[in-house]
């Protein structure tokens, strides 16, 4: 039997250039080590530059868009403080420029695709919204898996093909952003699968539940964890078909092949936590190629960073969503790599060195 | 006898601009504060905008160089981990584009201005940099004030030259930077003056020295402020002429006379903070129109952001001056404003509202 895609491993990243670049850094213009953190950056950067100038342009973003049964006008469950309609107003909306992530896509001249991987209905197509849907949103969690294999393969796959197209337009950045009504509990039942935390460590208000919303939101995935006791859903395959989403799924998809095709990644917030960390569950060696952009102020986020040992750039309490905190940290990777390449040395100025 | 030019108050800001943006901001579409600081980054800025949208460009960028006595090669006080030379070494650097600073300004298409504010020694004009000499370095505080009074006001005007130039340019953003060794000396003396606390409350290792230098930087500070204790440093004023620099009062030279001009200033690390906090102390008006950047990781930097209740951006780590902490900070404020300005409002894009 053949692999799963999936489970090729991505290419080593390179160290001499990392050692290289941190070299570089004790010789600019400035005392060692109070660009602070802009240092470390650039130094990731270059690791991941596969012998070119550590670089973020062209930056290439992917939303991905899909509904969960959880979240339909006829579950009852109670999960979001917005309606499931929202998921495919917000696809007209991306499509009309005016979300948080077209004018984030405009400001940094990055390309935005929008995929529709599985929205409830069967909505008319919408220019400039590609389809690869898995399925008319997913199922509902609580009484069955989320999605069946095939579904999975297909969100997977999705992922897989955005990655590909961005690499193929030459992007040095890749950003995956979800729209999802419903995404926050999926993403926090399949951390908590993975991580066998208790779905309240990880449950938080999301768009704006209230106290009683959190509540019947940890109930929710109490009630689909109970289904699995007897289940291995520390596996990552198997916890994001029974809890996941579809564009939860994509992004997983996305990460893993991004880092097969050594394009870097830098991972948004919570839900996107959630599909780096199954991501690198699937395939370990993804990791190296996960940057991380900020910390969202859904509470259950700093579980998933700690796990994943990401020290985000940015906290300034952004939980929006649509990969929109990743793209506001994209100008301080972009600063770190253009300091780090554009920078004089001591000895090109002609300064005396430190103590 | 007519009041000094540092005393007249900076108009009020705009309330009513900020109640407004508050109000659109909950109209955006997305999660009412799901956009976390961002969000408050743009009101503040609309309650500057003069009745215009809220925006940052064009950025106007001053660096102010200055030497100081107690950092000169026959003071031994041995407060800096660099050489005194460095200082007019750096302003070659910053002519010849080669500083963190004009590498930050080329990214930010910002205009970039570098003023002498009295370096050591009669150095040669430098092409690019502009001569508004208060003396050849401040003298060494430990044994007498760092300046005379006619000192103090050149490099007050030195300041408030570089902010009207700014705002005859039409800068929406008013950013100050400083260059000069023993620097975090002079900014320590005069943030532990004007917050009534100790040196050593207030002393770090300023562009990397060692905790026996760290120590000889607090005695050096002790030694200063013994000569004073039956005079009221509290005086911002008098602070600063005992044991500011040139560059320190040129900044809250040019911070009080944006503010006076309406003109928002975007305040760097530890000594801007120390310039600021002294700006604040001499005419309180100006606290309206500072914002506020970046933690520094120099220590004091906390003690003067905690008095000046300033919750800045970034928290990176950075410690380099020059303004680049501020510089860094920039695209957040951009991106920001453009989210403010340019997202479609729910009722635009059709889309159901929250609970």
């Amino acid at each position: 039997m053949n692999q799963h895609w999936t489970a090729t491993p991505a290419p080593a990243t390179d160290r001499a250039a990392a050692d290289q670049a941190r070299e570089r850094q004790a010789r600019l213009t400035k005392p060692p080590g109070s660009l602070g953190r802009l240092e470390d950056a650039a130094i990731a950067l270059a690791k991941l530059a596969n012998g070119r100038e550590p670089a973020v342009d062209p930056v290439s973003i992917t939303v991905f868009a899909a509904d969960h049964g959880v979240a339909a006008a006829d579950s009852g469950a109670g999960v979001s403080a917005y309606p499931a309609e929202v998921t495919v107003q917000m696809l007209h909306n991306f499509a009309n420029g005016g979300a948080a992530i077209n004018v984030l896509a405009r400001l940094l001249d990055a390309t935005l695709e929008v995929v529709d991987v599985g929205t409830a209905g069967e909505p008319a197509p919408i220019s400039g919204v590609l389809q690869h849907r898995a399925g008319n949103g997913t199922a509902d969690l609580r009484e069955t898996d989320a999605m069946s294999p095939e579904q999975l393969e297909i969100a997977l796959q999705a992922g897989q093909q955005a990655a590909e197209r961005a690499h193929k337009r030459g992007a040095r950045l890749f950003i995956g952003g979800e729209m999802g009504i419903g995404n926050s509990t999926a993403a926090a039942a399949l951390a908590a699968a993975l991580l066998s935390a208790s779905a309240a460590a990880l449950v938080g208000p999301g768009t704006g539940l209230d106290q009683a919303g959190v509540t019947r939101k940890t109930a929710v995935i109490d009630t689909a964890m109970s289904r699995y006791r007897q289940q291995p859903l520390q596996l990552p395959m198997l916890a994001l078909q029974a809890l996941g989403g579809f564009e939860i799924a994509a992004l997983a998809g996305a990460y893993i092949r991004c880092a097969q095709l050594q394009l870097p990644v830098l991972v948004d917030g919570f839900i996107a936590g959630a599909a780096a960390l199954t991501a690198v569950r699937i395939n370990q060696s993804v990791s190296s190629w996960l940057l991380y952009s900020h910390r969202s102020a859904e509470p259950g986020h700093q579980m998933i960073l700690h796990k994943l040992n990401a020290k985000p750039l940015l906290d300034l309490g952004m939980c929006l969503g649509e990969g929109s905190g990743a793209a506001a940290s994209v100008p301080l990777l972009r600063i770190a790599a253009t300091l780090h390449n554009c920078m004089a040395t001591f000895d090109e100025a002609g300064i005396s060195g430190g103590d």
